[in-house]
């Protein structure tokens, strides 16, 4: 019996340290997070109403589930035939690997990027090459298309990019799509806080676009992931996909909140709104931040991150150091956009730790 | 952008049909589903209540939950750092497989046995080698022995095995762990059900013992599945396995279903007792059912499964077609054992059928 060998080169993923955690580990009453890109304003209530009423948790939940593919679909603007669903964008993200990656193969990460493209890349036993994004961390296209080779079976895009925030230039996308017959993943977790989405990508033979009710949505604890892909895909995704990805109370709960926009509009604008007002305040005291189109910025600070996180715990603040994100530096801390009162909270302890 | 091979050979797992599309189809009120091996008597109505306890779905879930591991451990008389969780005995055997399998391996499977072995088998690239089981489908140890090369990784051993129903042989186990050093992949998805176990076999270096919530808890739709593993794949498991396996509700709802052993043991009672009266009453009318330690049966008639199951069909009653199953014949059906009621409308049925 012996284990594969590649897993000798796989981190096991670190998710964000709890509330309950840190609450006990620094002795505090109120601990706020930032660091796990949460929606702040919660589930949307009729999801949770939709969510509680099913109770047949004896039968199996529909394998394909159509009339979420529906609602899917006219949300955004493709067939329900185009659509596919697993548990969370990682869910979807898996099965498509698994229709297109053998051992050995290429997959072409731009990075920083999310930490989770290099595990799943690795646990398929293929390689994760990196590709250096530009100082605004949109990609160099030059140095992607350079590094596509005939082992090259996907690249992965980001959208708004996850730690940094940015989204991506149409033409770029456009440029890559068209260059290289590899599969491209359009990553836009993030899509909703973002003036400009890839969505039109999907048009593309060689193009999926996932997408999640784990962040505008509010939805994260039960893993809802789409994405619109190619015919020809999905009926190969089919074969690939555990036999039950969602369960029937998590598919009520999505289709209630694609059901309310008001409740979606109300979120993006608050998120985009504090997303502002935090990045000024912290320019203000010569934090350097990063443009977001995400719930989420990137900063910089002469602190070294894990001192600048470690500092923030103890004042109850847990934010994501990403020092060891491939492609960030040891200075590069990510906070989620939380509400009013928890950003004033994060406001004033960076300007304890900055200004001291 | 090309498909792996590997998908050539696979067919997509088929699920029984739902009760809703065979009402429409024949024009039937009332439907009795005894396909899918699922709790008649419901979920618990505390796991029901205390999956409803919980509404931050917008908060990411625990990734390893040690609060259920605990209670699992406690259980089934094994540590909790022991225990691993995920998307049902699916998602644990897809992580498992994940550890050990490279395309080219293969995989042993007693046959006939669950259909997604060799669907899961195949995704992976590897080859399911078939080992026909004796008679009374217990495994054929030589054979299966034989049957074990260098590129060998996992044995399948299903006990209760779906869709025969039989128990395997302690000493057959004990003999297949002992001689290989291979991976020996238990598959206790039923047992409950059964008047013995095989979870003394975890403590084994080379087992991996697999449960589930889905039967004779009655939490299907919720897909939460675990294993008792050596402390060592527990660490690599972490590795491959996807961040957040289950949802904070499904995890309430496995602890409360833990906590409430009387209503377990009726469901077990209940089941046990349906059992062998529906099995003497298809004896009676001359039908062959195979001995069975889980909640469902394995019958033959004269008359073809297929035209069997489509019979019964047209008087509201959903069985299990197994003669598309690797190892069955075109005879063999797989009847779940429901409620009474379902099952005298099962046996009328029955009657009805084979005796005129």
């Amino acid at each position: 019996m012996r284990f594969r060998e590649a897993l000798g080169r796989i981190s096991p993923y670190v998710p964000g340290k709890s509330i309950e955690e840190v609450k006990k580990k620094y002795g505090l009453d109120k601990v706020v997070k930032l660091a796990s890109n949460e929606n702040p304003y919660g589930a949307n209530p009729k999801a949770i109403k939709a969510f509680k009423s099913f109770e047949s948790l004896h039968i199996y939940p529909d394998p394909d589930p159509e009339d979420l593919r529906q609602k899917i679909g006219e949300y955004v603007g493709y067939e329900a035939e185009r659509i596919v669903v697993g548990a969370g964008i990682d869910g979807v993200m898996e099965n498509i690997f698994k229709l297109f990656v053998e051992p050995g193969d290429r997959i072409v990460i731009p990075i920083p990027s999310f930490p989770y493209y290099h595990i799943l890349t690795r646990v398929c036993g293929a390689f994760d090459v990196r590709v250096r994004r530009k100082r605004n961390f949109t990609i160099d296209v030059r140095s992607l298309l350079d590094a596509i080779t005939e082992k090259t079976k996907i690249v992965l895009v980001c959208s708004p990019n996850n730690p940094t925030g940015n989204v991506e230039n149409e033409e770029v996308v456009k440029e890559i799509v068209e260059s290289c017959n590899v599969l491209v993943f359009v990553d836009e977790a993030y899509g909703e806080f973002s003036s400009k989405n890839l969505l039109r990508f999907a048009e593309y033979e060689n193009v999926v676009v996932a997408r999640t009710f784990s962040k505008a949505f509010g939805l994260a604890n039960l893993r809802i992931g789409y994405a619109v892909v190619p015919e020809e895909i999905r009926k190969e995704y089919l074969k690939v996909s555990t036999p039950f990805p969602l369960s029937t109370p998590a598919k009520f709960a999505a289709m209630a909140a694609l059901e309310d926009r008001k409740f979606l509009k109300f979120v993006v604008e608050k998120t985009r709104e504090e997303r502002e007002r935090v990045g000024k305040k912290l320019r203000e005291i010569g934090v350097k931040v990063y443009p977001s189109e995400a719930n989420f910025i990137l900063i910089e600070t002469p602190i070294k991150s894990s001192e600048l996180a470690e500092e923030l715990l103890k004042r109850g603040i847990i934010v994501r150091d990403c020092s060891k994100f491939i492609g960030c530096n040891e200075y590069h801390v990510r906070v989620s956009i939380g509400r009013k009162e928890e950003n004033d909270l994060f406001i004033e302890a960076m300007e304890d730790i900055v200004c001291s």
